[in-house]
């Protein structure tokens, strides 16, 4: 059997783990794309610290890698939100090439992105090919949820809390969370924001839907912040917050569906301290009572496995964008992947 | 579309729940079996505290009931080994009626009883219909694991915990585990069996590499005593056991696989103390280190409502004997259950 060819596009932080993974795995890396000048021009076997050459080479020319190669897919690791990788799918689904992307807001995209999506949906299908978001969100936040529900009689309500550590995404993103603002900066600067942009439990909680087969009522999102007692020293400010401010947000995404079952889930973001490390708490309250811990999960490495491991199923989904929810489930790859084919 | 039709064979504890979970869901109940007289001739409706009369009555002639409706499933609840459910299973397979089983070696009998599992195999086949075990492993000790697995890039070891309380099964089960013993007792009239039976756990274990495709190179049981350092009162031996003897017992199984990695389950028997629950913890080492926890599952309810759950998978299964692993996923029924065929 035939390799599975790949195309990274975009070389950030989880592209070295991908790219590695997908060595490991058997894939076959055929392309790799970067805007970055640091980092344009170099060997993906030396980017991603394989141990030799691969002869590819991190090409700031995307229509160019993607036309002068056969892939079966393009793992795309760009942006959070599809406005900012419409064009890069679109260039990929345009070629018959099945995408698979990090983007958040991608995992369920159907009413946030209503328009950008059907479209992508349409090319996709007309193209022959599949697109699909993962990521922690498609087994942590959803598929294994939704498994776990498979145990229970009656669901009144499920309860979601996942959290990540500001520290490690640059000042930018520590502000936007309101970090070391007080309380009352923080109702004025960031509760209430002008423009509306879902938070990731937004589009991960409307897959919990989709795979259950609810059909919401209501949904919507408040940003709450998250104030510590004691002061706190956070590395990306290069600066201590002093007890009383905020070290973070959450943003609690709260549906009601119209066959009475609810959903909340809680994606927090804040400056870890000593010991702290990822959520990621379910509770499931009905008959029985359900309650289930993922401990200090590795959330960067979950999500650049789950987007190795998902390759065969993508390839063997129906053509058009279809959600992991939908998928068939994730299976960890034991053999090389062209094997699950 | 027409209800799904149900035979609850064996009329205990665990029918119960499932006969009230089947009601729930929108089931047909169209016989029940049981020998204990206490309980033949009652309507399932007050057995099972339904609210109302089914006018299906418990009868001890499985023939008749087997013969006298056109039932699409039994759920055989009766025993734990194979060896005892056998003449049961083989009357609904010789009749065309598929099968789905609490009793623990069904979850992957294939080894354990293989000459046994290979008959109904066949005859299942001759008969269109399909034979499966379920309860609390399919999704918490089998399918859960496997899809976290798929979450991980590389695995080196998978390590299960579960409990159960002695003092929920009698004092017959309570002796076997070797409560109130000494260690010196337990190490002469438990640790070594004469006759070999495998523990939940070994049969669980099977079914995850079953699951990720694993060939087993070498499996082992051993049992150890479990022994506290302070009284705890046993109800159901009407007696304190004192510090330092045991309060029952781990059976730990073993798997070496030709893939190099290995699986280790253990199932805890032993008499709770206040504030313990039942264990469910597990933890895959490799890329990530991956470690989740069930807290304290309802392991009775979780086991009832995971076989109802599974009636329209296994319906919709292929002929034959098929495992839990081997299934389509168990899904949440928020809808009468015939509407997920």
């Amino acid at each position: 059997m035939e390799k599975i060819r790949v195309v990274q596009y975009g070389c950030g932080k989880m592209s070295k783990y991908i790219l590695r993974y997908l060595h490991e795995h058997g894939a076959q890396i055929v392309g790799a794309i970067d805007v970055n000048p640091a980092i344009v021009g170099q060997d993906v076997g030396d980017f991603a610290g394989l141990g030799l050459k691969t002869g590819v080479v991190i090409s700031n020319n995307a229509d160019k890698v993607l036309d002068e190669c056969d892939a079966d897919v393009a793992i795309v690791t760009l942006f959070s939100f599809i406005g900012d990788i419409y064009e890069h799918v679109e260039k990929c689904a345009a070629r018959g090439i099945n995408v698979i992307t990090t983007c958040e807001e991608a995992i369920y995209p159907w009413t946030t992105s209503a328009a950008q999506i059907n479209r992508l949906d349409a090319l996709a299908k007309e193209n022959g090919c599949t697109i699909t978001g993962s990521g922690m969100q498609d087994i942590f936040w959803i598929n294994m949820v939704a498994l776990v529900a498979g145990g229970c009689n009656r669901i009144a309500k499920i309860k979601g809390a996942y959290s990540y550590n500001v520290d490690e995404y640059g000042p930018a993103l520590a502000n936007a969370h309101g970090c070391g603002l007080t309380p009352e900066e923080f109702e004025k600067k960031i509760a209430h924001p002008q423009m509306f942009e879902p938070s990731y439990a937004w589009n991960a909680s409307e897959a919990i839907c989709s795979k259950l087969g609810l059909t919401i009522r209501s949904i919507a999102q408040k940003h709450v912040p998250y104030v510590i007692d004691h002061d706190i020293f956070s590395s990306t400010l290069n600066a201590t917050i002093p007890a009383g401010r905020c070290i973070g947000m959450s943003a609690v995404v709260t549906i009601e569906t119209l066959q009475g079952i609810s959903i909340e889930e809680e994606t927090i973001g804040k400056v870890y301290g000593p010991g702290d490390g990822d959520l990621c708490d379910w509770k499931i309250s009905g008959e029985p009572e359900t309650e289930f811990h993922v401990v200090k999960p590795a959330t960067v490495e979950h999500t650049c496995a789950t987007i190795v491991n998902r390759l065969p199923s993508l390839l063997r989904a129906p053509a058009g964008y279809v959600t992991a929810d939908q998928l068939e489930p994730n299976q960890y790859l034991a053999y090389p992947m062209e094997l699950y084919l």
